[in-house]
């Protein structure tokens, strides 16, 4: 039978913010680091988009589905993570109250608060879904018709706005680092 | 930065059966027996149950619904499976298509038939669920008023009918064994 050494400390990591502030980029850019250093290090990025298609299809956008949204995910996370997983959570989660809850189900969580104003992710608009929000087209839009209530007490805030990616991505591989999770 | 040696190649395996054909018990038998030779292993076993009321509050026993089910039980064995997890799911899935869809979501999948008559699940009736769903109070209940597809080409049978809970465990131990996943 085989041996293993478990050396990894899995962690849930979730990053909120405003859509277009820059959560999934700054995963992503941190995961392709951390792969550079130790390309045996377990680590996955829940992306939205894919949950809402795998998990999620029968879900919209108004409270009560958001709130079942982050709660199958924050499960899907927990799951992971308890095998020494560092899981990257990308996703809004506007709800102080379901950020909290999704804590509950990992062993290991932290909050880090992707901070940008809606001034400045309307200018980005990325996607080009502020426009259509701002013009009523699309319904539940996060910071324009849909409250997003920010973190009081993150573990860590990365402000988008006013530093680079760079600086960003090396914050949380700070944080990871110091806390022992990678 | 840690280093780690990835040594456990994952897998799903998929214990289909009927409602008290015994698949829960072995998944936790093998587990356990897994555990005693090596306590780090990693081992996850996705409970029907919790999983329901977790990520599948939302869905009945229609098919439509059951096909829903199994895709997002085989989502998640997927997301945890690859990260070199053993994912034990003892989960009735009564469609082949199903299980075949479920197959494509994991790197490593096997498909151990957990084998036992209706006749003698009827007769052990564990949980009381066959009385009530001959007397017409369960609807679309697996075995009795819905239908259960044999898998034609199992990598595994269980015939929890003729042999003893240990003979389970050994054979699937021993299938995990001569396959590289423990």
């Amino acid at each position: 039978m085989q041996t293993q050494k478990q050396t990894q400390k899995g962690l849930t990591c979730w990053l909120t913010g405003l859509s277009g502030s820059g959560k999934t980029t700054v995963s992503y850019a941190v995961a392709q680091e951390l792969k550079k250093f130790n390309p045996d290090l377990k680590i996955e990025i829940l992306d939205g988009d894919e949950i809402r298609e795998n998990l999620c299809r029968d879900l919209g956008f108004n409270k009560e589905d958001r709130l079942t949204n982050i709660q199958r995910i924050a499960f899907l996370a927990g799951k992971i993570s308890k095998h020494g997983v560092l899981v990257l959570v990308p996703v809004i989660a506007p709800y102080q109250e379901a950020r909290q809850k999704a804590k509950e189900l990992s062993e290991n969580f932290c909050e880090v608060f992707v901070k940008a104003s809606i001034h400045e992710v309307s200018k980005r608009d990325v996607k080009g879904l502020y426009k259509k929000a701002l013009a009523g087209e699309i319904k539940n839009f996060t910071g324009i018709s849909d409250v997003y209530e920010e973190p009081k007490n993150p573990d860590l805030v990365l402000d988008t706005e006013n530093e680079s990616l760079e600086e960003s991505v090396a914050k949380l591989i700070n944080y990871f680092s110091i806390n022992g999770f990678i």
